[in-house]
């Protein structure tokens, strides 16, 4: 049998946009011979939708693109599509997670999912009941094993603890599947490629059967799909991969068992990769700007994000403008300008004195008597938003934000100023990965892209004189390992300080930093995931609390007292 | 028995300082000779919670909390206390949300919860492990049919279907509970009081014994909490209930079977007292601000504001400025300050002329041969913005946020300029309703506080000549009524045609404009949610999509044709 397997790049919400393309790309995948097409998870509405699955309309919508493809599959050939169904019972939510198989003249047939994610970015439970069972399709003579995404993920070694209870690959096999086929809608973070070939790998040691996996590519907002659709043999042996970040078409032979290259991934190159794809997307997607713009400073978030940007939609559709100050250094204007340079893009200064005096003057009546401050700081931050958002406004620009996750973490960023745009590309990545990021640009291009300036200064806000982030920071290689352990593995501050060997009250200062600022973080602009935890709508922290670890650890002490006396 | 229903008003993520007050008020309760303390849900970690749940050091400060007050507890007495408690099992989510039954020298005893709601603003899968039973707790003699918040809710009568399979007070009453106890975190909503007493009196009818209620009371950032604690005899009679928006304890001896007045709710007065009560405990459960400032237009969502906030934390501790421009008619000025003489509430005039003729000048090089619009619109907008960020950053000020349902619907509103604050106070309250708030707020002063000409004027940005919100959007009464039933109903195009008689292509419209201003939602204070659908946490739509029911409309089209075919 012929398989093709479809890493597919939904439009979320487009139900009628993304129907059309399935039926395209199954003609096509007919016509090279495929019997079966194996389209994602919930391809027809787009991962992640959100409450757009709330509305009795969408789903009436899906339900139509699903009769609309239907009639359209070719003959011979069966498709597999991930939609929604409803749940016939009046017990339970109102959808089920699905997987529709489709032939011509039959029909329809639906798995599905049993397990759903409920965690980070995830929110099935929200809308889906689970399924009770599984059943395996037979089409052409072969028992296929059809799930969704979570189904598999289900193995003791990959979990502290075992997330549900029941395994629905067991009962797929023990029902006879001879082929697994997974339906995913897994997006990118660090690690995942490596982490899926292992899990798949497992899971054909365990089962020894083959096992195919279609997932969704792209981005949608903060979310970046990698693809990473492949074929395992039953052995576990890699046959076929799907290219990182594309929307492509494997096929597959199911009598074709050579095993294919296992490629290496870098760390760096997949952030790259990731983040470009990122921009791209967005940008595609929303279909509404014409250009991308960015701030430059002269330092090094805002040259890597300019870069990252260039490779994401061309140079001719990026601008850079620079927008020095009375505290602005030299080099914020030369080495923004020669980046512009190198990058190809059209560059535009803007200085901001005659507003930032304009501003004081206005204000003077009313700060009489004040000293210059955080005020005074964040006045020249917010005039520079301003004028980026008017250029924006004035061409159709979308702004793109540059903070990194190392200072939208601890709130160095000015809410309305630096922070100002409609996509913030660093937002998570630390700063010593931006470093790695601009050094990696610059290998790749063969040439200093970024300005070896940019990347040999020591960071500045630049908002009064002298300023550097480590007079407020502590250095970035080690406030970006305490922040790591406290956002993306969820530490506190006796687990951190055991493993770092940092002063209690040194890390408890950091981190009731983090939390104390999640006001900023709330009105920042969404930003591209590509760690295990991103701010953002993986990570929900209440806004108005007092978590407050020096109280919680007197009654702790009083405690202890107490069972002592 | 003698027993104390505390309506409490924990701080989130305060577990040392929520455990302390909940000792304290037991003491009390203790000394008026109460056998039993009730304490509402997850009151030592404050709903909502969110993600501190992640933490494993939250959950061990949660159980060090449970064990302070258990060896607290007076003597002879028994608090029930709404905590987390660790799942033994390794299938499943960690925690259970449980209710804690301690006495002085006995071992505490567990109820956990069965039903978790995860809709809305409300989470609980991400976190809880649905418990499988419930028994019944016997305290002297008695046998105590303890519950959590959602356990209650899954009457028929109450659901379009049911969400839950299964039914927990049947499972405690045929377990032989003599007396149902539900600890509650139930926010307010408009209805809310009527709902509750409906469903306990069904719940009377049906078993026929006494109902508690204890429910978290105050407001945490979005989620306000109006308490509505309660006693219903066996026959459903009301007899004992707490005061709305205020922290209390009610004591009822069950021999006491005498009922209470029923008391009426007026919709507008009990929006009034929420908003207070949200902005109230925003400002104190925050900390750090000093005064509330507001940006004053001269129109009526500003002088609303303001008059909300004068109440929330009185006239001496909010300040309005107003910032014309040369767009701004004679009337914001004058009304403004009329406004702010009425409130007893300080003043100050910041005309914005010189930093918008900055701007232009600055921006004029790049913008040289186009036509003033929007960006210029905006301009002054965001000037506004920044100059009220500076107050704030000076002088540690609140910024509140005016900006009204029906404006964040239809993006009618600037990002960075009147969206600029801490606090969006009446972005759940539709336009018609900030009138109906004006007149309840002169009629409750026996005075024009809001002076009559801010009520009687257009509505304008006042961001170009003549401008109004006429020029832009439908008359309020009709727009309002038709985002109502989008977002608060989820209608979708037909549905509301059907009700409301409107062209199909007029409400699509209407319904796009709301989809595609998600980016500035998305970047919006928190707001203060007082429907059963607020922006914010509880409505979860993606950013990038592309949600077109033309095309919808056509793939039917096509769908129809061919099955007439």
């Amino acid at each position: 049998m012929k398989i093709a397997i479809v890493q597919f790049n939904p439009i979320v919400g487009d139900m009628a946009g993304n129907a059309r393309r399935i039926v395209e790309i199954a003609e096509e995948a007919s016509a090279r011979g495929a019997d079966l097409a194996i389209f994602p998870e919930l391809c027809i509405v787009g991962y992640s939708h959100h409450d757009l699955l709330d509305n009795d309309y969408v789903i009436s919508s899906i339900e139509i693109a699903i009769k609309w493809i239907h009639e359209r599959v070719p003959s011979g050939m069966a498709l597999v599509v991930g939609t929604v169904r409803r749940n016939p019972s009046r017990l339970g939510k109102k959808l089920f997670n699905s997987a529709a198989f489709l032939q011509a003249d039959r029909p329809a047939q639906y798995v599905d999912k049993m397990l759903l994610p409920t965690y980070d970015l995830y929110d099935e439970y929200r809308y889906f009941e689970p399924a009770k069972s599984q059943t395996p399709i037979t089409f052409k003579g072969l028992k296929l094993g059809i799930h969704i995404c979570e189904d598999m993920w289900n193995l003791e070694k990959y979990a502290s603890y075992l997330l549900y209870e029941r395994n629905p690959l067991s009962e797929l096999i023990e029902k006879g599947a001879q082929l697994l086929i997974n339906l995913s809608a897994s997006p990118f973070s660090h690690g995942r490629h490596r982490l899926r070939t292992e899990l798949i790998q497992d899971i054909c040691a365990q089962h020894h059967l083959p096992f195919v996996m279609s997932n969704q590519v792209g981005a949608n907002t903060e979310m970046i799909f990698d693809g990473d659709s492949r074929v395992h043999a039953a052995n576990g042996d890699l046959i076929c991969l799907a290219p990182s970040f594309e929307e492509t078409v494997l096929y597959w032979d199911t009598f074709d068992h050579r095993p294919c290259p296992v490629p290496t991934h870098d760390r760096i190159q997949d952030l790259f990769d990731a983040l470009v794809c990122g921009i791209r997307e967005y940008d595609k997607k929303s279909g509404v700007f014409n250009h991308l713009l960015i701030g430059l400073s002269g330092g090094i978030d805002s040259a890597v994000t300019a870069a990252l940007a260039v490779e994401a939609v061309g140079p001719l559709r990026v601008s850079g403008i620079t927008m020095p100050s009375e505290y602005s250094s030299e080099g914020s204007v030369s080495d923004s300008q020669l980046l512009a340079q190198n990058l190809g893009i059209s560059f535009h200064t803007i200085p901001i004195q005659p507003a930032v005096a304009s501003f004081k003057d206005m204000l003077a009546p009313l700060f009489v008597g004040t000293t210059d401050g955080l005020a005074e700081e964040n006045i020249q931050a917010r005039t520079r938003g301003l004028a980026l958002m008017a250029v924006s406004n004035k061409f159709g620009h979308l702004v793109l934000t540059t903070g990194n996750k190392s200072e939208m973490a601890m709130g160095y960023a000015t809410l309305y100023g630096d922070m100002a745009g409609g996509l913030g590309v660093l937002s998570d990545v630390f700063k010593i990965d931006v470093y790695l990021l601009a050094e990696y640009i610059n290998h790749r291009a063969g040439r200093p892209v970024i300005p070896i300036s940019t990347i040999q200064k020591p960071p500045s806000a630049e908002l009064r004189p002298d300023q550097l982030d480590q007079d407020s920071l502590p250095p970035y290689p080690i406030l970006d390992e305490i922040l790591r352990l406290y956002i993306e593995e969820r530490l506190d501050f006796h687990a951190i300080c055991d493993q770092l060997g940092h002063s209690e009250a040194f890390v408890r200062d950091i981190l009731s930093a983090v939390d104390r600022n999640e006001f900023k973080r709330k009105q920042a602009a969404p930003g591209l995931r590509v760690s295990k935890k991103a701010f953002g709508t993986g990570r929900r922290m209440p806004i108005v609390m007092k978590y407050d670890r020096e109280s919680l650890e007197l009654l702790k002490l009083e405690l202890s007292v107490e069972a002592n006396a």
